[in-house]
């Protein structure tokens, strides 16, 4: 694979600078005082839904032990032998964060472009062979809450093969569910394509047009079902949600969460909007995490 | 180390068939629609707290590429190899989930008593070589949400090297605070005693007469700074919170909470009840799991 | 799976007590000074046979970097990110030593029968929960050579599925190639069954007459592409090799050799005797460690 | 870490090409069929010397389990529940190959010099995210056997610290004991400094002008418990038997091997040559792979 560049960089949104050289949060300085304020307003019965795939983890055991593992799986399990008869049941589990498959936290330093991450920093100063020094896990090992927005592309369906979504599809969404996407809000996204191994047939994928709308929305962190074609919809343009999204605008990514019963509540209750919780483990320093975001009605 | 036994197991507090022999959820049944709508009331400015322990991973790259590995962590990292340049940066994560050093949840499948587990199950059919079948992580897979109550036992200070702590400790916290324990909420417990690798002074813990507490309470999830000590205090009852409150009562327990900063706001605010999120990643099938709860005001 | 147990354990051979109660050696005792000796007038050309499986490791990266997994491995790879540009190229490999596409050594601690290892040494004592404490890879560490001899129990082909290996198949091939075990050589077997992940076709199996033939001849390690049958052929003997073989004799057994091109050079040359070294890498504490025996001409 | 790059390239010892341009052996090539005749008749009474460091694996299981792990181990250990009671006891072992406390063979694809591996592949070509293609341990896969000569450079003692090893040194050493290093042969060294977690004393190191004698020798591999020093002796010539002999000759190096029981061996038997066999576990596709060089007289 060629290395990851950008033509015309200097016409791209970005938040280089926006909140000094050094930061670390991106567009989680959005989330204010206020927007959370305005956020818990949303829990008012308690019902929620979880966003995370269910994760089933392979055994690392092998044969004979036990039956050869499936394909691939996000997660391994290693049971762990603590004496005869057990003194307790403990495993390793090794997790694959950006893996396909599981629901994760994309950290800045996750997407080098031309060599820098956000919010301009050298790759080789961010990362080192030892760890990650900026742009880590380190901005979400607090956790974090503000009011999510759910926009349904396809409502009762699913979008078409590789339709690129522009703000005219987010605008029609916000219309149709009648909420409005404030500053400091997180972003969720309903193509209808729910995660398939299946490479053959391409999928919907964003548009620069609508990264340039969240970041005209100043959405605080972006959720989707659906998210960069792979290979590019757009050579001119490749990954505008990773490479603009989460490289420029500083705009955390959570890939791969599953919306379908989301979509179904939020339909029933005719509300789109409700309180947004992230606490993945309090994990410093990782390039991902994964993530069960829960939305709470 | 002997094989774990309980004796006089006749006469312990037991939820074993209350909710079915097939039961995978213990005493997460007792939180109703009723305990969420009164737990969401408690989620007022939108000011939260995060009660998991920060974790710095282990880089297991080692010499002679970077420096050799701190004591012990409970997560290992391994940056991984992308390309040149790197198409993007990525690692695994090993966690070892009940590891002392992380903030987990135990399923009930972790504490096997008298080669059983909640409720009643035979280990060897509810942990196979190939992985667990019943009492896993499924059980908290979708996240969970409810009232969580502060007990500070030691107000500004911490509680006594050693000190068993029983029902009328619990008690005493709730008159100081002005709260009550109702049914479904999670208790949430400071000692003062934070983890360190110290294992010379001996730490408090918690004593039969408190777990006795907790099942006449109908409390629905514990988590605490302190928990059981370790050698037992008590060789006649021992390990009463996880070979109890765990295993005959089906109460999940995180284990390692971090809440001085829990009990600073509190203080604060005067209000030692609040908003109780556990959304951990939405793995199933694993004895523990790392978790961050949230405590939102 | 029911726990191991051996009937009639009383009149099976065993070597338990023979070298000491202590002992971490087994059937290597028998390789002396003479043995090695002799062995070494074998290698007279330095034309040398591999009997490893070959390994492809399996990458860890998954995707979206890199295709899933294929369905099982013993080996995986993580390639590790060293800088941008990277300072070296370097990996973790995770090894699943006991899997069955993985030429390996079994050590004593393997495999326990009635809670016992060999020499009579309660599990227990042998393996904790940190670590293996007697009956490890540390009896393998620094190397062995010995002399080797091929029984190639079905020349140019293959004995038939299911077929039970006794003494009189041991005593046809050594007529046929004209060669006569001796005390401290290494057996290696050929029955012609290569490694299939396919399961439905029976494969031969060693049966407890052929254990009690090698007991007999005082072979110091056993070598070959068949082994005991899983599920067992004869339940009144299960796994004679490791059951009986490992564990009461304390001879060593390397699972999975591969010798098709070993049969074909020593029906060239018409000898089918060699020099056997084994060089694992030197670990101690270990139930099993990969392998790759040499046969030296 | 500046990038890794050669002055004067064109200068510098190199065998491009003397095999084509799509070897993957390097210096093995000059084991021939002769060479191995050679060896063999080192091989007379079965004595032998292993010359890998020993291994102590670090468990994986943590607190509460087992104490902390000490401060770096080349390989971890996860001991596997098979069952209760157990199945067998299994593990799972993560090697890390380069580790300095591990004696390990350097393929071809470990080092990148200008961003090419032996012989002039760019590395993007030889290493993706998912595999080794070109230049891994598929070249020692099968096993080599060779002449060994140890060069003692310091007899009963140690060479001073920092001290630059020249041709001037390996020539004394061979008239010291007689013997020659003949084209094919492993190449032993001793420098006296044996593996320590002490890097305040600068351990000596070879030159271009060592180095520039085994090109010149035709030395099939080296193995020495001395290599290059680092940070470089020389910015001049950084690394000379990693970005010269590895990169620029095609010689597999060992490092980190343990020379003090063969030097004492060879003083003792007043020989200096010897059968010298490698047999690691048979992977390839790796970077590097730990093993046991047996040294047998």
């Amino acid at each position: 694979m060629p290395p990851v560049t950008e033509p015309n960089a200097s016409t791209l949104p970005s938040n280089w600078g926006r909140w000094g050289a050094d930061d670390e949060l991106g567009t989680l300085n959005l989330i204010t005082d206020e927007v959370r304020a305005r956020a818990v307003t949303e829990a008012r019965t308690g019902r929620w839904v979880p966003l995370g795939m269910p994760v089933d983890p392979t055994s690392m055991l092998g044969g004979p032990f036990a039956p050869p593992a499936p394909p691939s799986s996000p997660v391994q399990q290693a049971l762990l032998y603590t004496g005869t008869p057990p003194m307790g049941m403990a495993e390793l589990l090794i997790f694959n964060p950006h893996h396909p498959a599981l629901t994760h936290l994309d950290a800045f330093a996750h997407m080098p472009v031309d060599g820098l991450v956000y919010p301009g920093r050298p790759l080789t100063e961010a990362v080192t062979a030892g760890g990650v020094l900026h742009g880590s896990t380190t901005a979400f090992a607090e956790g974090l809450l503000t009011r999510g927005v759910l926009l349904d592309l396809a409502p009762g369906g699913r979008l078409p093969s590789a339709h690129p979504i522009t703000a005219a599809d987010l605008d029609a969404a916000e219309q149709r569910s009648g909420v409005h996407v404030e500053p400091g809000d997180a972003l969720v996204v309903r193509s209808g394509w729910t995660f398939s191994w299946d490479g053959d047939t391409p999928t919907p994928g964003m548009t620069m047009d609508a990264v340039t709308w969240m970041r005209r929305r100043d959405v605080s962190l972006y959720a989707g079902d659906v998210g960069d074609t792979f290979p590019p919809m757009d050579p001119e343009v490749p990954m505008p949600l990773h490479m603009v999204g989460l490289t420029r605008l500083g705009m955390p990514l959570i890939d791969g969460v599953q919306v379908e019963e989301l979509a179904a509540v939020c339909a029933e209750l005719d509300r789109y909007a409700f309180l947004f919780t992230v606490a993945p483990p309090r994990l410093r320093g990782a390039t991902g995490v994964p993530v069960n975001p829960l939305a709470i009605f």
